[in-house]
């Protein structure tokens, strides 16, 4: 299996795009690099809350209500464990267990991470690749007002309400790319990287942190785009505007331009934000406006559908003779 | 909390007679030992099948038709476990799983097994103390016709089927009685010991295997006495029969007696069995013929204050002035 288009996805926001790009290009020809800083030990089980996301909603069997989880959930677990007095502020669903269990498990017996999601992967019919961005531990670490919070803590527990003052990643100086990613970053295979419209800063930074993979990417020389997660001044889900107001930074598809500025060709932006396509080519950035919010199964495969046109026109722009070439 | 009953117990049998004893004697004066040789490890989980047994059945809270397990418990859990092709050979309910994902967190964060089940029985408002048997691991293995078989892989993988030849325990050289079960037997308060009708191979043998067990249990200096748990020379739930037949021992409450001389004082046996107390008493043992069956709460509660008195009256008979001494 050879890995033509590289997506890189936090959680739900980027699920959806990764979902339509199974669609619109050969889905074993899809490489997604998904977000770790989110995992988190609870109750001793290893929970990795972005790449079962990812795997739930490529299987099928994801949550189609919240976008996490499972689908048709049952909850006697939370329940006993309330009863005893255990921990219920982080809610894992009898279904979704299963996962965290063989997980913990396969880790504590030697099996990496990406081996143990390839291997569930695998047991599901997938045929995308869904690549941790690190088989190291790589933690978000959210600054507030409250003080330092671990991910879980302040995106669950606080629900994303405490005032946020910087974001910082630890566990990065000894990280490392995954054996996968680094090898589809130097096949020749690969055509075009697409970051999905995950919060830049919670979601596809930490993937970036990563010693290797922003530099990675660059040179693979292949266009690399990203979907604004921005629409209107708005985030489309998430507390990616909230964060951003408290960061000091406006909320706009620009700035989303400005934030990824030297490691994207191309942002692909809502229709409703074609006015800032001026502004964010004077970044340097090749912009296309399009209908690029996801309500329905048929608008994630339109999105990613835009998104690869967009990154093969990027591609043929920077290579005129690659058509005469071939 | 001074504990002057103490039983010893396997799981559902057991749990039936520490039920009844719970309103035989004021439940806080009750301590019951328990095997945990029938612990294993399972998905990187802590399973302690007899502990929770005992805790969720003087909870009120365990399946009333196995015996075992919770009650309106839901199998999530294993539905999705068998998606991914994990092992379902062993079923953990939703609602079980709660109390095993806490306890091995409990362990790997230093908590001792004793120290997690007293606050799992406190939290659940059971006044009674489960004790484990230790807190070090000890391993039931059974010899078999196809050769070694760790406990659970007998008793659920291969439903008991295989012949049995010798049982083994490992792991009792480093053992020792937990620090409260050491209290309560150096402990005046004590007045007497009853020995659930479990399977004495596979589930008091390894309690009593623990070194300092056996011993110290003499050395309390009150009456012991068991239950049997053969009436009309068969068991009356489980493999105890087939086992003693592998083992070549003949299936009668005088073989029980014969298995417990030298630690028990008496017996309960059925009246069924009425016919067989010359024989035991034979043996240095006193025998109470009576309904030992328990099919019903009410049952229990009866069977166990007919233990509790037949210790009674063995430890008058054993002291002769005792009355007058008050």
């Amino acid at each position: 299996m050879t890995v033509k288009y590289l997506a890189l996805s936090g959680g739900v926001g980027g699920a959806k795009l990764a979902f339509g790009l199974t669609h619109a290009v050969p889905a074993e020809e899809l490489g997604i690099v998904v977000n770790t800083g989110d995992d988190f030990e609870h109750l001793g089980l290893h929970v990795s809350p972005d790449l079962d996301t990812l795997l739930y909603t490529l299987a099928g069997i994801n949550n189609p209500t919240t976008g996490w989880g499972r689908d048709a959930e049952t909850w006697s677990f939370m329940g006993a464990l309330e009863e005893v007095g255990g921990p219920t502020w982080f809610r894992l669903g009898d279904k979704d267990l299963a996962l965290n269990v063989l997980r913990t498990h396969a880790l504590q017996s030697g099996t990496t991470l990406s081996e143990f999601m390839a291997n569930m992967a695998n047991r599901l019919g997938i045929t995308s690749r869904i690549i941790p961005m690190t088989d190291e531990t790589v933690r978000t670490v959210i600054e507030t007002e409250l003080g330092p919070l671990d991910f879980q803590d302040y995106f669950v527990r606080h629900r994303c309400e405490p005032v946020v003052q910087s974001i910082q990643l630890q566990g990065t100086t000894d990280a490392a790319p995954t054996a996968e990613l680094q090898e589809i970053m130097t096949a020749d295979a690969l055509s075009a990287i697409i970051i999905c419209p995950s919060n830049p800063y919670l979601s596809i930074d930490p993937i970036l942190s990563v010693p290797g993979i922003r530099d990675g990417l660059r040179k693979c020389g292949v266009p690399v785009i990203a979907v604004s997660p921005v629409v209107s001044g708005d985030s489309m889900k998430g507390p990616t505007s909230k964060i951003m107001r408290e960061l000091g930074i406006p909320c706009s598809a620009t700035a989303i331009g400005h934030h990824y500025r030297g490691l994207i060709d191309g942002l692909l932006i809502d229709n409703d934000d074609a006015s800032l396509e001026a502004e964010i080519a004077d970044l340097g950035i090749a912009v296309k406006p399009s209908d690029i919010v996801m309500r329905s199964t048929e608008d994630r495969c339109t999105v990613a559908k835009t998104a690869v046109q967009f990154a093969g026109e990027l591609g043929r722009g920077r290579m005129p003779n690659a058509e005469q070439a071939t």
